[in-house]
């Protein structure tokens, strides 16, 4: 199966070509959406949604992926295989770093250059139609991932940074990673650092962010505080989220992506 | 055949993981959207969506629906069989419940609690992967709906409570029940009541609401009217509908949902 | 295969039941979703989009298309098989002529009015869910287009006006066609406009709209200039396009859809 995940949003007709593509190029294959509203531009994010779906999928899958603001320049078109054996495809800009290792890894990596599985004239502008949903369709035929282009040194390919937290005595501080739609502000803070810092996962927490201060129950789930009332949870993808039952905690906290936020034990 | 419906919306993740557990769990058995872009929270408008499109499945249809605020809670997750064949999986909060109905009551419910048939570690925050997908996921491949957990008391089963419309000798009166992406403002108010209350449904309508008054007429469709004109008629679910013909009529009229307004006779 | 274009969006659950009632009447067909957020009532911006994703569909492809404003008047229903032997099904308003054009013009036309294949009773309001996606269905289990209703003359059928632009020595002017969702201004100007005003694709043009002047560089791909600067491409379409590099064009230079623009050579 084939899935495609991109920033191109559902009002213009680009979502609509690709899927049109895939459905020329191989016919019968299940094609599935991981999402087409990553924020335009955000390789970041469309690389943590990436990473957070594409194990849910079957071993084997091969996913399109497509947040591409270098398009047409000198940044190459990828595909990636994974130790599970599932393909990556897109641009070499980080987006399909995350995804990779969240899937064991990377056994071979290729550079799309092969005219032969592009649709001719190649554009500038729309290699997501023109070269990485042609890959996928040849793929998923049977082609096997090296005749598409030469291999890459692992090493080569391109990563996007990401803050690993400060664990100390009785705190965890780390920058707001991303904000959901429903507002809710998670962190690259895993259960694991929680337990470093010598905190329990159930106390109440000191939240310390930008000159302000807060004192916030860790529990469960949204509704074990008050409606319009803030809590700390594990998120669903085992993230540290600081929440609203109900509401939005981007806004409460007036919380932005990379503002760096200190969570500490009541002394 | 299994549908989707959740409030997750298509800017995070969430739906993309979904369709992947699917996808893994069930491969080969087709997926729909009934939609994901239900107002976050908003228990009765995914009732009334559900509602709306599951008739319109085939029967033996698996319907996944997640509007969820309770999740992880103690507000159990169920399984309902329709009379018609038709499975309809979610939280026990009253998001099911009309969709049931519509296809002609429930048969058995059970409670899904069986480990077997979910996701483990099982989040607290997100049943809709974790418990809800694989469950329906499973049951497409042939586990019987009793094998999920013990059976319900259909009358122990949440409902959310619709008000009926007050019909008096020439008029009716009814909060706006739902108002669409265009505006149009949507009434628990069937041809049967306009009828009870001795309108014909092709006259003139006195409308107040909110201590205004307009008098405007019941058509059979929006072009009836010019551009920009306001009209009454019977909505595609055969609902009485508020509209403006390329328009949007919560702004013409200043409406929001359950403000109550009265359709009467020019007398 | 069949898709599905509509501007119902994603909230209201029209789309949920559309898709019902083909895999009710049409089990086991593809459906491909091209979109559904064509602005509200906007003929013209849907008429675009199919006409920018039908080619790359499948030959044979049954693609219903609905931008209905005047659904329920005598606005006719129809259906109409292209020389590469594709199907657009929508109502009769221009909606579906761009995207016959694109597949090869019309070969045979008819007017959607045989009940049997219609959803009973029709609404007066819903004519995707009651009339175009029933005749789809019928027409992908292999119905014959000639059974669904008389056939009509080919220049009977309604066409949206487009504008061609204006060549001149050295200059092009064209009104802004489409603004696309990442700002992008978009042109009814191909490559051979710009040849016959004898440019080359490759110099520093002078952009004037609205009593405005700015001097721009046409280039290949967004990231030929820096991250904020705007540029002139030839679109992924083939048409003109006045884009700013991870940014807004529309925003940046005050456009809207019709405001005339001048395109000329530095002299």
């Amino acid at each position: 199966m084939i899935t495609l995940m991109t920033d191109f949003g559902l009002v213009d007709p680009s979502v609509g070509a690709c899927r049109g593509v895939l459905a020329s190029l191989a016919p019968g294959v299940p094609l599935a959406d991981i999402g087409h509203d990553v924020p335009a531009y955000d390789i970041e994010r469309g690389a943590r949604h990436l990473e957070y779906a594409v194990p849910y999928y079957p071993p084997g899958t091969i996913h399109v992926a497509v947040v591409d603001p270098g398009v047409g320049t000198t940044r190459r078109g990828v595909a990636l295989r994974s130790v599970r054996g599932d393909t990556l495809i897109g641009p070499d800009n980080g987006l399909l770093m995350w995804a990779a290792d969240a899937l064991g890894g990377i056994e071979i990596a290729v550079e799309l250059l092969e005219d032969t599985y592009r649709l001719h004239p190649v554009s500038h502008t729309f290699h997501a139609r023109d070269v990485f949903c042609p890959a996928a369709a040849h793929m998923a035929r049977g082609v096997a991932i090296e005749a598409f282009g030469p291999q890459l040194d692992v090493s080569s390919l391109r990563r996007v940074k990401r803050e690993a937290p400060t664990v100390g005595d009785g705190e965890v501080s780390a920058p707001v990673a991303t904000i959901s739609a429903f507002g809710n502000c998670h962190f690259d803070v895993l259960e694991s650092h929680w337990r470093e810092a010598g905190l329990t996962g159930q106390e109440t927490v000191v939240v310390q962010a930008d000159g302000h201060r807060w004192t916030l129950p860790y529990r469960l789930t949204f509704g074990d505080v008050t409606d319009g009332s803030a809590l700390l949870l594990e998120d669903s993808f085992g993230r540290l989220c600081l929440a609203v039952n109900q509401g939005d905690a981007r806004a409460m906290f007036g919380l932005k992506r990379g503002i760096p936020v200190r969570f500490s034990r009541v002394r």
